[in-house]
C-alpha cells in the first residue's frame, strides 16, 4: 500500500470553495498529509486557480450567491482540465436554497467522488434526479443491518453520476457502481469536533490525485482521518486536544499505520 | 442544578450568523457543550434554516450588507417561530456603520439576550434610544464599586428591550428588570484568546433552550466559559494551549463542576 | 532590545482585511503578543474603522470584490492618518485577477512593508511596474548562494516603492533601500502549517507601530515568528501541536528570547 506515501511525493495542489467555519483545519489537514491548499471563492478569480491545481473540493456549507457561481465555473474549468472533482454536500436536505444549490452543482460538473453524511447523500440522490425520490425509507443511519439498502442507494447515484458515493457516519459506506467498502474507522468522539468531515474531503482529494484505483483512493482518504482520530482519541483530554491530535496524527500518518489501522471490509454489489 | 445535563439531552441545534475570526471556536464550543451549530449567512438560505432550528445568534462582527440582511430576516423567522434569539453587538460603537446595523437589529428583532462588553452595551444602549444617552460616565470597567450604575443601565436596557442584559469583563453582569448577577469566574490571561465572547453568547443561547430560569440560564451560560477557562489555565503552558484547553474542559463540564466553580452573587435591583 | 516589551506596552491596536483560513491564527498572534486586533472587510465599515487603530494589514488571500473596496478605502484612510501598513500578497501571480488587484493596491497605497515569499515579491514587482519585468531568472527559492541578486530585487523594489521589503523562505530577506539583514530562523516543519505567514504580517505591523527603526522593527516581527516556532517545534508532537505551541511561545515571548534565539546577519546593499 502506498496511498500516504504517493499523496507526499505528488504533493498534489488543491482548490477549495469550501465553508468559513472549518476552512482552517481543511488547510492543516492537507498540507499534514503532504498536498497544498489553496482557497478562492471569487467568480472572477477562482476558475483561473484551476490552471495551477490538480484538483478542487467544492463545499457548500457557508454558501453564497457569489461563491456559487465560483462553484460552478471552477467545477467547469477543473472538468475541463481533466482534474480531480470532489463535492461534499454540507448541508443538503436543510433548505430549499441548498437543494436547488446542490441540483445546480450536479447538473453542471462531473464529481469523481461524493461524501456526505446519510441524510445529505439522501437529499443530494432526491434532487439530482427527476424521477423519483429516494425511497424515503433509507436509513437515516447506516448499520451493518441496513447497509444493503445504503449500498444499493449508493450503487444507483453512483451509475447515475460515475462518482465514488463515500458515505460517513457510525460506519461509513464507501462505493462505486459495482463494489461496495464498509470502514469501522473513527470514533463517537469524532462528532463533538467540527471539520472531519470537510478534512475527509480533502484527504479524498488528495487521495484520489496520486492514486490510481479511484474506490481503493477514496477508502484511503476516508480512513485516514479515522484512524488519526482513533490514534488522537488515546490521549486526548477533551475535544479541543482530539481536534489537535487528529492534526497531529494525520502529520504522522504513513502507509504501515494506514493499513494497521484499516477496518475495511469489501462486498461486490 | 442541571443547566449542563438540560443542554446535553435536549441537543439545541443553533443558526449562526456569525463572524469568520471565531466561527470555528464557536462551533466547537457548541459541539463541548452538547448542542450542535450551523452556520449560514446568505439572505436566501439563513431564514429557512431557523425551521430546523431551535435558536439563532447573530454576531455582526465581520458585518457585511448581504449578511445583515440575513441577520435581519433570520431574526424575524426566528421571533415569529418563537425562538431563542441572542445578540452578541461585537465592535458596536467602532464606526457609525456598526451603530447603524445594531440599530436596525434592535427595531427589527427581538432578543432573550443581549451579551457584549460594557463599552458595545453603552454603544448598543445609546443607538438603541432616540430620547436621550446613556450617561457617558457610565464606567469603562465593571468593578465591585461602580457595579450598581452598571445594574441601572443594564435594568432600563433590559426593561426596554425585555432582554437578559449580560454585561462580560473582569467580573461580569446579568441582569433582567428585577435581579442581576455578577461572576467572578474566568481570568485575565482569557482576555488574551479571540472568541471567548463569541463562545459565551452561543452557551447562553444553548442555556436558554434547554433550561427554564431565562436569568440563570444565561448565568450558566457565562460562568461556563468562565469555569472551563479557570480550570485549563492550571495547565495552559500559553495563550494557544489555554484556547484549547477551554475546549476540552467545556467538553468535559458537568454541573457538579459548574455549581463547583461558581462565583457567582445575586442582587435584587 | 526592547521590541518586544514596546508592542507589549503600546499595544497596537491592528485591522486586518485578510483572509478567512488563518483569521484566527493571525488574532490569536496579534493578542499573544500584546496588540489586539479587529477584523473587517466590508467597504461601508472597514476604512472608518481606522479612526480607532493604529495600524492596518492588508492580506488578499481570498479576496472578492467587494472586500478589495475595502481594502483599497481603507489604505487611503490609514494613508492620510500616517497609520501603519503592511501589505501581504498573498497568491500574487497565481492568476490574472491577483495581479490586477497587486497592482491596484500598489498604485494606491503607500506600504510601510511588503511581506511575501520570493514567488509572490516577484509577482508584485513585475505587475507593479510598467517599464520592465523582474529578471525572470532571479531564484525561486533564496539561498546564501543567490541571496545578492535577492537584495539586488529588494533594494530596487524598496527604492521604488519606499516600503520595507521582507521576503520569507527557508532563509528570510528583509530589506531597505540601503541594508539588508537575512534571518535563519524558523523550522520547515513550519511550512506544514498554514498562516505562519500571514501572523508574520501582524507582528510586523505590531512591531512597526510601537519600534522606532523600521527595518530593525520588521526583522523583529519576522524572527519572532521564526523563534516561536523553533521553540514549539523541541515539544510538538506534529504539525498540529506545532501550531498550537507556536501560538503559545509568541504569548511568552519577550526580548531575552528575541535577542537570545536571533540569527540574523546584516548586509549594506
Amino acid at each position: 500500500m502506498d496511498y500516504i506515501k504517493n499523496i507526499r511525493e505528488k504533493k498534489p495542489l488543491i482548490h477549495f470553495v469550501t465553508n468559513y467555519v472549518t476552512v482552517n483545519d481543511v488547510a492543516n489537514a492537507t498540507l499534514a498529509i503532504g498536498a497544498s491548499p489553496i482557497m478562492t471563492d471569487e467568480v472572477l478569480d477562482a476558475p483561473d486557480m484551476q490552471n495551477i491545481c490538480n484538483a478542487l473540493v467544492i463545499n457548500p456549507g457557508t454558501l453564497n450567491e457569489n461563491t456559487v457561481k465560483a462553484m460552478i465555473l471552477s467545477g467547469k474549468r477543473a472538468n475541463e482540465l481533466g482534474h480531480v472533482v470532489v463535492l461534499d454536500p454540507c448541508g443538503a436536505g436543510a433548505t430549499p436554497y441548498r437543494n436547488k444549490v446542490i441540483k445546480e452543482l450536479m447538473d453542471n460538473i462531473h464529481f469523481d467522488c461524493i461524501k456526505g453524511n446519510i441524510s445529505e447523500i439522501k437529499a443530494l440522490a432526491n434532487v439530482s434526479q427527476s424521477t423519483k425520490g429516494v425511497d424515503a425509507d433509507v436509513c437515516d443511519t447506516v448499520t451493518r443491518e441496513n447497509m444493503f439498502e445504503v449500498f444499493k442507494m449508493a450503487k444507483e447515484l453512483s451509475k447515475r453520476t460515475k462518482a465514488i458515493i463515500a458515505i460517513t457516519g457510525p460506519i461509513d459506506v464507501i462505493a462505486s457502481e459495482n463494489s461496495a467498502y464498509i470502514t469501522d474507522n473513527g470514533c463517537k468522539e469524532m462528532r463533538a469536533i467540527t471539520g472531519t468531515g470537510c478534512m475527509t474531503a480533502a484527504l479524498i482529494a488528495a487521495s484520489l490525485v496520486a492514486n490510481e484505483d479511484r474506490l481503493k483512493a477514496c477508502v484511503a482518504g476516508v480512513i485516514a482521518v479515522g484512524i488519526a482520530g482513533e490514534r488522537a482519541l488515546k490521549y486526548a483530554k477533551g475535544t479541543g486536544s482530539l481536534h489537535i491530535g487528529l492534526i497531529d496524527e494525520l502529520s504522522n500518518l504513513d502507509d504501515i499505520r494506514l493499513e494497521g489501522g484499516a477496518k475495511i471490509e469489501r462486498f461486490e454489489i
